[in-house]
This record gives structure tokens, sequence and C-alpha cells, in this order.
């Protein structure tokens, strides 16, 4: 990255923790937030990382999330429960909705926990990683407000609503997919604004519907989905099992951050768990996980300008390189964070990793 | 369709039965499997329909496939379970693992269910379905067989293995997401080879993983997957889904009917059941499905010659024209059908339908 620099990833995470703290966040949440930014940092998706702070931050401080929610349960049954998240962070609804569903999944070997009044929650498989600890499959998903139009639509439907499954492997990495039903992220077309880039065409449409390749043109009009209209209905699906039969927000009910800074997004979250010790053996699982990802990593490509990838590698590699060598922050973030924990007084500061 | 001959539903259905009953199957098993090609069918979805009945036939005749399978159940822990379909229909071995999901999610609110050592079972929106008569949501599964490469890549990794999603909505029409991981199914291919046509680029591969134009050198090739790598994931989180975690196969120990017509195929489906109304009240899904369906209905479009369709949709529109108007059964297929009830000496007729 041009004009980057490289801070440490415990560093950055206190100094970010501190700027939730000073907010009116717990120090619980507030320590909870910064870990998954920076986590998520860590994993090379500078989109969804500490690059959210002022925006997170602007929402506290203007009363559009609340910074000391009081989560409660709205229906419980066996195995399947709805919290309300109290409009807090979606990051602190997301981790409880995905712990109660650890637990209820450690009962009953299977369960599902929405959450709705919720907020942006970040990566998705912040979440779904949870349940690897415990051995177990996890399945994250949310709605985000409507940013993505059926191709030839002009106005914005459905979210591109991101999806996360994590898979225990007992190996090197876990198995984790990470897709947003978009073609790309909408914070793609931050960074790619930020880094002055174009986009290419298939990524986003105009205000109208469409197809466009200006970043901020995009970002300011809608997503396109992948693969046409699968992702579209892929997208239809995690709004209705977040947002339509929680008793949640769906569709436009959602208020985008961006366009609504000052309202609470309502966005729904829903939690999947799976144990999968119950048809198999733990070592029957890492030799069969093994196998499934070795096939792949020795398959022949005719593109040799091409590299397979497994789900989940290329955050497992660029996590070592980060804890390693730091996380590259674009200057204008690092000077925009520095200044904001100046006006802060916070004692935390950024460590520069010498590149 | 060119050159089409229009059969009546119920004649199809009891002509393909007395097939499978001649087959070896039993009474009900050959019923079971007429009904879901018919239906298959009766949504238009005819690359998934009794044009697979001679591949089947085939199959019975062969030994490759059992006709009398005695399904048995591997692991059982609460609201999960493994059986095995012993090497019979993939017809009879889906349906048999979804009755069993949505068993046990009437006990518990959400169940899965896998079944291994079984073969092809169509669409798997026919299983996804069967749910909603239950007021449930219906998430069906399947590996198939490798014939996708990730892009770039020579060999196939994964099938492009279908998912299947049905949410009631107590309204004209469900909500059914039936799609497969590659840019169109493969049946798709074969259709096109019969009509003649060529593929789109982006379809396919030849059999050295390079994008291709013909059909057959598609369908004798490899698929290419939905969205790139986001669809490539997805696809290979089915194949650990039905294949890995259930102790059954997966990747290249599944074997194709196509390329091994006389030796089981091995596939494994996964069956998950959710129950919404511990969420909220059967009025209160109805009202808000309803909602959701028509803010996409009423979505404006700049493309006026696009039309925006719910998922299902589709074939909701095209099961009440053919329950009407007949099936359009290509002649060749007319007479292919016809020929094997006369070798057999059925009773069963088509009917034709005066188009």
């Amino acid at each position: 990255m041009p004009d980057a620099i490289n801070v440490s990833a415990e560093s950055l995470e206190t100094f970010v923790s501190g700027i939730f703290r000073h907010a009116g966040c717990s120090e619980a949440d507030a320590a909870d937030m910064a870990q998954c930014l920076v986590q998520t940092n860590l994993w090379g998706i500078d989109s969804h990382g500490v690059l959210r702070v002022p925006e997170y931050l602007d929402r506290f401080q203007s009363g559009a999330m609340n910074t000391a929610p009081e989560t409660r349960t709205l229906k419980a049954g066996s195995s399947l429960e709805v919290l309300d998240a109290d409009n807090g962070p979606g990051y602190i609804a997301a981790r409880f909705a995905m712990s109660r569903a650890i637990e209820l999944a450690e009962q009953g070997n299977i369960a599902a926990v929405g959450i709705i009044n919720s907020n942006h929650c970040g990566a998705t498989s912040l979440y779904a990683r949870m349940a690897l600890e415990r051995d177990m499959i996890g399945i994250a998903m949310s709605n985000v407000a409507p940013n993505m139009v059926m191709p030839g639509g002009s106005r914005p439907i459905t979210g591109n609503n991101p999806v996360a499954v994590a898979v225990p492997t007992f190996g090197e990495f876990p198995f984790v997919l990470d897709i947003s039903m978009s073609t790309v992220a909408g914070g793609k077309m931050l960074v790619a604004a930020r880094n002055g880039e174009t986009i290419p065409l298939g990524w986003a449409t105009d205000k109208d519907g469409r197809p466009t390749i200006d970043p901020m043109a995009g970002f300011e009009g809608f997503l396109l989905p992948m693969g046409g209209h699968k992702g579209f209905g892929l997208a239809l699906l995690v709004d209705i099992l977040c947002g339509v039969i929680t008793g949640g927000s769906f569709q436009h009910h959602l208020k985008s951050m961006y366009r609504y800074p000052s309202d609470p997004s309502r966005t729904a979250h829903l939690m999947l768990v799976i144990n999968p010790l119950v048809f198999i053996g733990k070592e029957q699982l890492k030799s069969r996980m093994g196998e499934f990802f070795e096939t792949i990593k020795g398959s022949p490509m005719w593109d040799k300008d091409s590299e397979m990838l497994l789900p989940g590698e290329i955050e497992y590699r660029e996590e070592r390189e980060r804890r390693r060598y730091g996380i590259p922050l674009p200057a204008t973030l690092y000077d925009e964070l520095a200044q904001i924990g100046n006006e802060m007084n916070l004692d935390a500061v950024l460590s520069l990793v010498p590149s």
C-alpha cells in the first residue's frame, strides 16, 4: 500500500478501544468492538476494519447508535431464539447472538438465533468463526439497508446482505467463506475512491440503476448482485431470514448509516450453529477436511498466473504477515485516528512497526 | 417449443411410474419418482424432468442404482441425523431425509438430516418445498460429482452442487430459490445440444478448462461457477456439508452418472428445516412476506424489457399453464418414452393435449 503507516495490531486495538470507551461504551463493549475491527484488518479486509471508526464514533455521538444497549430475549423456543439488540452496535449484538446460538447448539446440536434492532456488524466471518472455538460450524448473516438493484431495475430492493460460514478443519487454518451477495462489497468502493481508482463495470450502478466505473457514483448509487439473479435471490433470502421471519426490519425499513447517519439502522442478523461431531469424530473430520483441501491445492492450472486459494487462506496468510509487520494504515486514516485520539486526550498511542 | 408434443401431466406421471415399476422399483417408489420428475416439468425446469427417465432406467437395469433400497440410520443425535440411502434413487433418498428433518423440526423447531450413498436427486426444490406443507422453511442441498473448475483451473474440483430454499408466504405462491452454483446447470447444456444451439461464453469450459460456446464440448468439459470465487466457495461449502461432515463421499469420490453409467454415484444430500412460527405468528408472517413481495414487484425498471420476477414465480406461472395446456415434450423425447413403454408392454398411454 503506497503512503501507508504500519502500526502494531496490539496498539491499534488498545487505541480504538480507548476511542469507543471515551464515546460512552462499556469497557467490555469497547474492547470487543476494537478487537473485531482490528481482527478484520489483520485478515486484510481493510474495507471493514478501523477505516470505519470515525463513522461509528459519529453515530455514538449523535445518539444514532446506543452506547449502552440492554439486549433482551423476544422469543425463545427450543433451539430457536430472537433477541432485541436495543439499537446497540452490530458488533456487540452479533457476538451476543452467536454466543447464544453456540450455547443452544451445545445443548441441542443445532440452533439458530436472530437479533433485531441492531446496526452494522462488519465482517460476518467474525461471528461465524466464534463457533470454531467449540469445534462447531458457524453460519452468520446480516441484512443491510437496500443497496442492490436487480439488473435492469432503477431502485435498490435489498442489501448485498453478507453471509459467512466457518467449518473447523483442525488443521493449519479453518474453512471460512465470507461473501456478500453483490459482485463486491460497498467498502471496496470507498477504498477505490480513497485510492483514486476506477471500478470495473459490473460492480455497481449510478443512482438511476445504470452501470458505472466511477467509485463515488457507485457508492452513491447501487451495487449489482453476483451471478445475476442467483446472487440476487440469495440476498433476498438473507433479508427474509434476518429481517422478515424474526419480526425485525427488512428492505427499506432498514436505514443506511451513510444516508441516514443520525438514525438507528435497524439491522438484523441471524446466527446458525451445527455440531458436526454428532456425525463423525474429530480425527475423521480432520483427515477428511485435510484431504478436501489437498485436492484443491494440488489441482493443476492452465492459467499459470492463477493460484488455487482456499476459502480462509488469504486471511490466514495476511494475519501472519500483519502480526509480524504491522497493519498498514493509509496516512490519511492514520492522521484521522491520531487526531481523534488527541481530541479525546487518549493515553494510548499507535505504535509504528518499522517497514 | 418447436416440434413439441403436449401431454397431460397426469398421464405422463402414470406412464413414467409404470416404467420405473417395470424396472423393479416398489409401487410407492416408482410413483414418488414419477411425481418428482413430472412436477419438475410442470415448473418448466425441463432439464431436470422426464428427459432423465432413460438415464435412470439404464442405471436400474445395469444395477448401478438399487431398485429396492433399505434406508437406515447411521448417526442420530437430538435434531441431527445421518442416513444411508443404500444406493437407491436420489429422489427417494432426498424425500426420505426431508421427511425425517421435518419430523425432527416438529419436535425441536430446527433440524438437519444428511443422507449418503445416494444418487442424482433432480431439482432440490422438490425437497425444500416439502417443508412448506408443515408451514416451515426447507433447505435442501446436494453434492454432485466434480463438474466445475475454478476459473484458471484445468480439472474439476467440486460439483455445481445445487441448493434450494423454500419459505412459506401463505400467499399466491411461496418464496422458492433453486440454484446451482454454476452459471447454469449441466442440464441446460443437454437442452441446448438437443436444440442445436450454442451456449454463451462463461457457462462452461472444454476438457482442458478453457471457455467454450459448444454445448457438447461444455457438457463433456466442465462448468464455471456463478459469481467467480463466491459461487465456487459456496459449491465447496455444499460439498463439505453434504459429503465431508456426514461421513459420505465428496469431490472425486462421487461418480458422475454420465462418465460412470454403471457405477453408484455416491451422492450425498443435506436437508435443513426451520420453524419460523416460533418467531412470529402465521398472519404476521403472511403480511410481512406479502409486503416483501409487493416491494419487489412494484419497483421501477429503467430497462423496460426486463421484468422483476420473484423466486418461485416463473414455476408458479408455468405450472398453471402446463396443467392446463399439457407438458411440451420434444418429439424425440416423446418417441423415446413411447418406445420404452412399448418394449415394456405398459398399459399406460401418454394422453395428448391439443395445442
